[in-house]
């Protein structure tokens, strides 16, 4: 049985850091969440452009923090995602001037006017477990597999800092990566007393890129239950399925993201089996891979995988996801109290 | 019955461009070819370091260039790969200083001493369909699928160029992703007379992104059909396999090979579908993934793709994957005269 | 007659935003401070290793932040710098682990062992006007020029955020520009009620780029005065001297900060002189220079240099920069009671 | 009494490397060349689009190749300018489609239409020593100082590359940097037999970063002397002037431009004034400044520069440019029989 938390508009932050808990947790505890879209469930219809019926900086809300019992700065904080299913039978996404891979931005700035804003509505059927995405130009519809994900989850950020969620970097944040689905351990370094997790974003589905700079914007009902692995430290967010381990990075350019992403994956694998320094980096770039978060963001984010059959028995963080995932799954589709 | 093409060592070639064709093919035509690896085959054992048994510009040779029948400047050359079988039971690797992702190197220039210089070693075993990696600093070893691709396949560039077989842009070569496999055809520019294709560079297996600069290098018996597309240009090299359609981008930074990836995918996805511009953009933006190829050489190469399910029922180039594909195959593990 | 304002070693700020201010200004208003140098200054002798004595993140103290009286968002705020000089008589540079261009970082993150750590004791002789070299490995010294500037200065940053004095964006911060110096008008965004403008991290001399990542860095006693421009918004930090104009970009990777000050001087001259925004493009790109400022910190920043005399007659915000420097210069060398 | 040499249309390179000598020259020989502009001449008026007279890849054809009687590979080339001067009374310059900084490009792609092409021409007065801007939207004019310098000069690049002259790298080609001017040295490396260089896209003037992408492009009158420094090898192109020695850094992105030219410049100066490298680094990044060539072209390059009177009496390849600079000068504005 979990605890559910739903926030009130209010309530919901638009940083991490900054923020007074909205609540506490403790290591085992299984919670529910609802998290709004990033437009704040604002864009309800192809005529709601973002640009009017936003305001920045009112966008991307996370639900949260949550105050970590016993998570101390140097510690890391293990997240495991049990469940994440939208919260309505629609997902919403768009073009947004200046943001996007294929458009001049306001860092890649160009003197060309900015693409057309534009709206694409998505309905949602759980039970058929698809997302339709229908033209706005013909008549030309699909389904697409609901494949649902948290964009942007996270921590406070160390040097009291307090980060926009349109960002990522080692506190986590705005990773949008579609590797952060159910069944997931996202591993976050803790910056300050009770880590201070917030988390939002939902996507219904998104591609490696999130080419347009939009995915398929949905609220959630979200499970999650938390552990603190205490005196261990994690230098970059990173991720732990049935069968891989990741390591994000977030910069800029894109291969300084690559860069993060690799050579923590590699210092990881070398301290996981033993493997001297360069043989683990020999290791990794034969059989590794290297799934794109998002190319979009103000800092991009790339992952570098290592799959879990090639690292024999040693178990990450001491076998954290293992016990995180052999917690009694909460009813699907949301919490219950 | 496949025609076969053994490069004497004299007949290697270290450029695209610049050589005279050492046979002609037309469209149809099978052919098998042998490849030496990226050392020239010097590096036998761990103890032959590349600095030291090679010597610039002779590396990383390319057998060909071979003149196809009808390929004309403005047309599109359709390679389709048969098979890929390493031609020895052992394939190499190494660090290579001021090489790699992971160092500093004469572009992202250091005043850091580079890392040591070391080669591995890997036993191939074709029968089980595995690469042995074994560490050098310690005991470790475990298997890898053998996974056969080949790192570098283009033709003569535009404007009277002749480029080192060292770099990728979009007359191909050196693409160095793992996708270029068994099953897949690859579409290439033509801006010669001829076309002048070489290929080379066999890889056991690599993982995305390359990270230390090299695969699992080994020479290879590889089977080869072509055909031509007359009158269609493509605007950077393309990959067409059973389920996909990929665009490339070559380039530095790596957000640029990400962008002209992503950018052809939607052309292309739009000439396919009949979709809009801004449509197509959504549609790979939600559904599109982005295959890292490599992020170590001059230019580094990000691949866009799209699930050919998802676009009805056009066929790219007029079906000539399908073609292609249907070609009977030669004996598995080598041509036969 | 200026006002005087020392901050007390506990009343240092490290963040821009986050903090309460220190003391409110009006414009017009001449005041000195005092401002710490980058270490804090702790780094006192060639011994005396930054990353033993400084603990992060106490590195970089500003001074302030400052109330400014009729500050409000969308306002621009105009500060010049009427006097910088070194409040010591000596100065200190070092090289720092995973810091500078010319080394692997925490971003372009590589497997070499980080460079050696190392100190540079810097004599200012502030009557000859020199600072002194004095290498490390032999005996060569030599005088470079004495030229004061201040490498950060800002304001709070938007959308609730509290940012590093390590970093700079569009609300200043760490743009380590030799640009930056007594005479010039620094014009900054104004996010939040009062500003809350902050300054520090003096440097004697920097090169441009600041390769090695550190200035000859010193405290210093500042003389400034400050304007409000109400209801006129500024896009990104610009400088304005006695024969200059200048745009600032902060972002990676370098392009990109060299295109966002590109942009907004094109924008800026198009404003002032009425130009269509392609002939200002064309004039921008014959007659403009592209001062560097750093290729070390989390964010570069590029500037981008129109002479006023290419510009006619018009003033920009007003002629803001000629009323500042017509304030009666304090005593150099410190402000006076 | 130099020498003159004025290539028909079809003795123009595209290339570097490639082509046949036109001539051969003998160190110590003054040579004076007419060198066409960037479009061969083919935009004469505002109603030229660029992209409708010209015709890829016949744009920026250099005059040459020269064979340097002596040079082998391994040795440097030492390229003194005794004089630059416009062959005509007018120079052109354009917005080009998919180039400069400010537009989306073929490798910075985007979705958006292109930006409109357009041509400004700008009236030479040689005596007066200006060029004049006029705009096309307004009456807007003005005088900007003629500045004659040439955008491209390389030669045969290694590794039997052959290489288009619009970009550059190692070999030289394309530097595009206001630095290259009359007075000045460049030192290329050889990398075969007589060097084979060539020269061209004389610009009356040009900002840092040619941030349009084209120059005020005109015709040339050039009178060279060169050099062969037997021996010594040059690691990226360098300039020396009357007081600054600099390096030239050719790459993206444009942080790896500056790493080569600021890495260049330190390993030079440790060379010349027996420094450290930690030492060199540190006087280099207090001292030295950062001039931006251009960030359009294929290649970014940055320029890293340090005052020559800080270096001692240390003399770069033995006073190469001392000595080149004593060659008894040609007429003024061209050569003499």
């Amino acid at each position: 049985m979990s605890d559910l938390y739903e926030p009130k508009p209010a309530e919901l932050a638009y940083t991490f850091g900054g923020r007074q808990p909205v609540r506490d947790l403790h290591p085992g505890q299984v919670l529910s969440v609802y998290t709004e879209d990033c437009f704040g469930g604002a864009v309800k219809t192809i005529d709601d452009l973002p640009t009017r019926v936003c305001q920045m900086p009112y966008l991307n809300p996370v639900t949260g923090p949550f105050y970590i019992n016993g998570a101390e700065p140097g510690d890391t904080l293990a997240v495991h995602f049990l469940d994440i299913a939208p919260a309505r039978d629609w997902g919403v996404s768009s073009t947004f001037p200046h943001f996007g891979a294929l458009t001049s931005t306001h860092t890649t700035a160009t003197l060309q006017p900015p693409l057309d804003e534009r709206v694409w509505m998505y309905p949602i059927d759980a039970t058929a477990g698809t997302v339709r995405f229908q033209a706005r130009d013909s008549d030309y519809g699909l389904d697409l597999p609901l494949e649902p994900m948290h964009g942007t989850v996270g921590v406070a950020p160390a040097g009291f800092q307090v980060i926009s969620t349109i960002t990522s970097d080692v506190h986590g944040g705005n990773l949008d990566t579609p590797e952060l689905r159910a069944g997931t351990t996202l591993y976050l370094p803790v910056f300050v007393h009770g880590a201070l997790l917030a988390l939002g974003d939902g996507h219904a589905r998104q591609g490696q890129g999130e080419t347009s700079g939009v995915a398929v914007e949905t609220a959630m009902h979200t499970t999650i239950t938390i552990d603190v692995i205490k005196g261990v430290a994690t230098p970059t967010p990173r991720l732990e399925t049935s069968d891989g381990l990741l390591s994000i990075g977030c910069a800029r350019p894109l291969e300084d993201a690559f860069r993060i992403s690799q050579h923590d994956l590699v210092q990881w694998v070398a301290e996981l089996t033993g493997l001297g320094l360069l043989d683990a980096y020999q290791l990794v770039a034969q059989a590794g891979t290297a799934p794109v978060g998002n190319v979009c963001d103000p800092n991009y984010t790339m992952l570098a995988r290592m799959p879990k059959a090639l690292l024999g028995t040693a178990a990450a963080y001491g076998g954290a996801h293992e016990r995180l995932r052999a917690t009694p799954r909460p009813t699907p589709g949301g919490g219950v109290r």
